[in-house]
């Protein structure tokens, strides 16, 4: 069974965010022989096509992007913020979308989850993704959806406790290993 | 006629973006009695709900929230990345929208364009702003759309030049004034 290495980021850099919480669970439910990588975002600087060149882009950024380019796939968790993405998620994204259609996220796979304190689990914040991953010319993972709803109840001191939503997730990301050796064989 | 105090910002941060030019031509082409003031976004931080505490954050967001506050209107101008709005304008909105619907930008009057080098105008870009106004609560300008296509054959050394695009990016400000003025009488 090939080895998969996959990288991820979460969309809030708050400390206790349950998007952060519910990636570092997902570090935890990776199946056998899969390993996921958390990769920090807050560092990155704003977008800026003038810095965005050979010899000006910041050291981070490149190696932001050699690291989803170097994975087997990426795994991206976020909260909704006024009904879209939270824009230092988005401009984490649009680093690694250049150059266009020859970037790190040009046909790769992405899986994605959303977490939220109350009963929509972040799903407009997933519909926007859906749109942006497509535009990258990425390949989303086929999915009904991962989310989780009513965090505050599932989520104890930074973990995922709630046993059926860990399940959920494990089942998630083991359906995602799988779509990723099938798609490489 | 009453005058009105408009702010403004624009999603790109490059020297040369289309965006900013036409913002910058919106300044000169506003109707008599507005004014159109532009703020820089450049300088926020990432958003990070640890930060977005009183004591805790910055000078530059308070100013940048009360300029919003103080407006009788807002005209963002923002390009398209990935079918989507740009991280560093989505951070900038995403400061301005705390506390939830006692924000800035709750309940305020906000007029939209975009521009492109291509034919699409930033359309997408445009879809998702709307979803994210409503979910602000703030007040879209009700138009048909603002939208400056193939910018390099219409700008030139960062000033629209093109005459049509001209008048019509004029009709649209006049017609936003309009609006406003018929708001609040």
């Amino acid at each position: 069974m090939r080895e998969l290495k996959l990288v991820g980021f979460a969309g809030s850099l708050r400390e206790k965010s349950y998007n952060r919480a519910l990636l570092r669970t997902m570090v935890e439910l990776a199946p056998l022989g899969v390993t996921l990588d958390v990769l920090t975002i807050g560092d990155l600087p704003h977008y800026d096509g003038d810095l965005d060149q050979d010899g000006e882009r910041p050291a981070n950024v490149d190696a932001f992007k050699a690291a989803i380019a170097a994975s087997d796939g990426v795994v991206l968790v976020t909260p909704e913020y006024n009904h879209s993405l939270p824009g230092v998620f988005k401009n984490a994204i649009d680093w690694a979308s250049r150059p266009g259609y020859r970037a790190p996220f040009t046909d790769k796979p992405v899986a994605f989850a959303t977490a939220s304190a109350g009963p929509i689990g972040g799903m407009r914040a997933q519909m926007h993704l859906e749109n942006v991953l497509l535009g990258l010319k990425a390949r989303p993972f086929p999915h009904p959806g991962c989310a989780v709803t009513f965090a505050p109840s599932k989520f104890d001191e930074g973990v995922l406790t709630d046993e059926d939503t860990r399940d959920f997730v494990a089942g998630y990301l083991a359906e995602f290993a799988d779509w990723l050796r099938e798609r490489r064989g």
